[in-house]
């Protein structure tokens, strides 16, 4: 028989019990925060016609979309981000109460190629606010981030902030290659623009006025807005007059979350895109949002131990100490999940005890409970704590108490 | 300029608030019980290898499955299932401890011909047990699901059980053809098995005879022991020699959960598949497994009530009197965040007080603030219950109260 490869594609990731819970405590903190600040969820299909994906993103990302035919001949793909999808669902759904304020969290594709910290598939955790122009919306988005991050467990982060309007009258080509200061430096930004057909001396001059670019009148409001949310312009915000991002939606206030302790790249960003649903609708809607790449943020909390390790959710096992006692454990078992206490129940009566702890050791559940011929003739249980190796009897009518019993052994 | 179309694709959805809450409200309730059973999440990705895809479930679904070619000309697919991609991966993680223990939910997609209440896109709620061929795990799976569908708030529901061994010396195709017995009844296959080369008298007959199978001994100890779960025979779970079910992986009890209330098909179902893994490893591993149809379950909870209806997370808006006060809004808004209280400020100082409560009745939020300028002048704000209409002052400290505040309000 030809046996089928069995890891997943490149760039992609399967993820197992210990890595799921980890992302799923995550993603819960994450849209705890995004509530507190009044944003609802909303979710979009994975797929998307070609046309709606094609020509928002700018021609260095549309060569980065999963694009193919269906078996009806149309051209789909699949979503690159979760910002175009909300962009045609509110020119779809005219009717909805402005302004919109929904997150998402979901997953978007990219055909890169894979290379560290890079995959194909990841989450993005999106909030935005659509239909308002004044600069509330921006300190609104601004402040749930950076909340969301702190709650999180993030001390040292910053959210830089620059205007995209300071740029309006470069190519797009040329705001690709200044995006890239941080990352290669003036040196290599020059080399870049030189290739697009800047001379150095106007590569340089370029570089030097945006480095002394003041801050926009529309950036002085919006810092004062958010002193008065109670930020400190320095250090949970600052101006960054080289801060470009790529994309070619922006058109006003941009932004990046950055952490002195994670060095990667930012922790996510957003801005405002005043044009972008105007493409659906015809009509231009002012718009401004902000997604964390979910997974730079998990491997910075990571990183900084803000996460707890938990390789299963099952807090305890019960054994079956034999076929003939295997009514008394599934009795147990039963009881204590009633109580909401995440029970497995060892699968095989035949298995000899041992074994049974050692699979519970294995998969490192904290409990194990053992009704053995002596526990039953008693009218008791054990529990055994399997980080201490203590072991403790209780009566089987104090089962139902087993989360108060646990708390304090 | 040209518009670009705005509806999503045929067969896919947006799920808008109310939609995406209600969804996450009984997605959270599954996963409750699923880990109270002892399962552990795993994710795996959208895209898999077609080798890894194709084969598996039989000719049928194979022609559902959406097929192509990535940039680098590699044939993938989007996952049709999320038992295959399992066993890609137990295949794969040959060190997992065993039985492996896991649920997963997330979306698959087919390339169906949409239609009432069939879609392109759904959402699969999966748990399964690899590595066990006790019966013990049959017996896990089913009283898993059958609590979580009582859980939600399901009574009239029963799992119905039969063997896929009754049908070993079947051809695939009658197995198919038999399945649709509940649907297109008596007539319809017998018409379907005729095509298929049988004799009305031979299809006659392999119905009858099907139709008067009694339980394997299998399946009678299965039944013993779901009885020692506490489940009743004739009720919780029953005996139905004409259940088939499709797909072609499965090799001994089958079983689908029905609903009284809700006929227009099953919520859920499974089975065990002992062969499937072993086409990737080479050696067989036992497994048995379960999946809820998320969209029938919710469709079915929606009929019989069992979901409270939220538009909005948000608890509160706060109004912003004027440009002049804003700060103040400000300020009690993050005071009723930090207190966990899911707040919206309102984004634009320049509307009238008449418009921002309209926006308020329109979202539903249930409580709205008011500071106004009498108001801060004697340090009060006030509350407005906006289903009663009725109005309450408080003091500015009593903010942290507001919890307490209105659930008596």
């Amino acid at each position: 028989m030809k046996l089928i490869k069995t890891q997943p594609l490149k760039g992609f990731r399967d993820f197992l019990p210990e890595e799921a819970i980890t992302r799923d405590f995550l993603i819960t903190k994450i849209k705890i925060v995004f509530e507190q600040f009044g944003f609802d969820p909303i979710e979009t299909p994975a797929l998307e016609s070609a046309e709606t994906l094609l020509g928002k993103y700018g021609k260095e990302a549309d060569k980065l979309i999963y694009l193919f035919n269906d078996r009806g001949g149309r051209k789909i793909g699949l979503k690159y981000d979760q910002t175009v999808p909300l962009a045609r669902l509110i020119a779809f759904y005219q009717n909805l109460p402005k302004p919109f304020k929904r997150y998402q969290i979901q997953p978007v594709w990219r055909a890169e190629n894979p290379q560290k910290g890079r995959f194909r598939e990841f989450i993005q955790c999106d909030i935005d606010i659509v239909g308002e122009k004044n600069l509330i919306a921006e300190a609104e988005i601004i402040v749930c981030a950076l909340e969301t991050a702190k709650t999180i467990g993030f001390t040292e982060i910053t959210m830089i902030i620059n205007d995209r309007k300071i740029f309006s009258n470069l190519e797009k080509t040329v705001i690709i290659s200044l995006d890239k200061l941080p990352k290669i430096g003036e040196e290599g930004v020059i080399k870049e623009l030189i290739g697009k057909g800047l001379t150095e001396t106007e590569a340089q001059k370029l570089i030097k006025k945006i480095k002394n670019t003041k801050p926009t009148k529309n950036l002085i409001n919006l810092f004062l807005l958010l002193k008065n949310y109670g930020l400190k312009e320095g250090k949970d915000f600052k101006f960054e007059p080289i801060l470009a991002r790529g994309l070619d939606y922006y058109t006003g206030p941009i932004f990046e979350l950055i952490s002195k302790d994670y060095l990667a790249g930012s922790l996510g960003g957003g801005g405002r895109y005043d044009h972008l649903i105007g493409q659906f609708t015809g009509k231009n809607q002012p718009a401004v949002g902000f997604a964390f790449g979910f997974d730079r943020l998990l491997e910075a909390a990571k990183e900084q131990n803000l996460i707890p390790q938990q390789s299963t959710k099952t807090k305890v096992l019960v054994t079956i100490f034999s076929n003939k006692l295997l009514n008394q454990s599934i009795n147990i078992a039963q009881k204590l999940r009633k109580e909401g206490i995440n029970t497995e129940i060892y699968l095989d009566s035949e298995k000899k005890l041992d074994k049974q702890l050692k699979y519970a050791d294995r998969k490192r559940i904290p409990y194990v409970i053992i009704i053995g011929e002596k526990e039953v003739k008693r009218k008791v249980i054990r529990i055994k704590n399997m980080k201490t190796g203590e072991q403790k009897e209780i009566s089987q009518e104090e089962i139902i108490n087993f989360q108060n019993l646990i708390s304090n052994y």
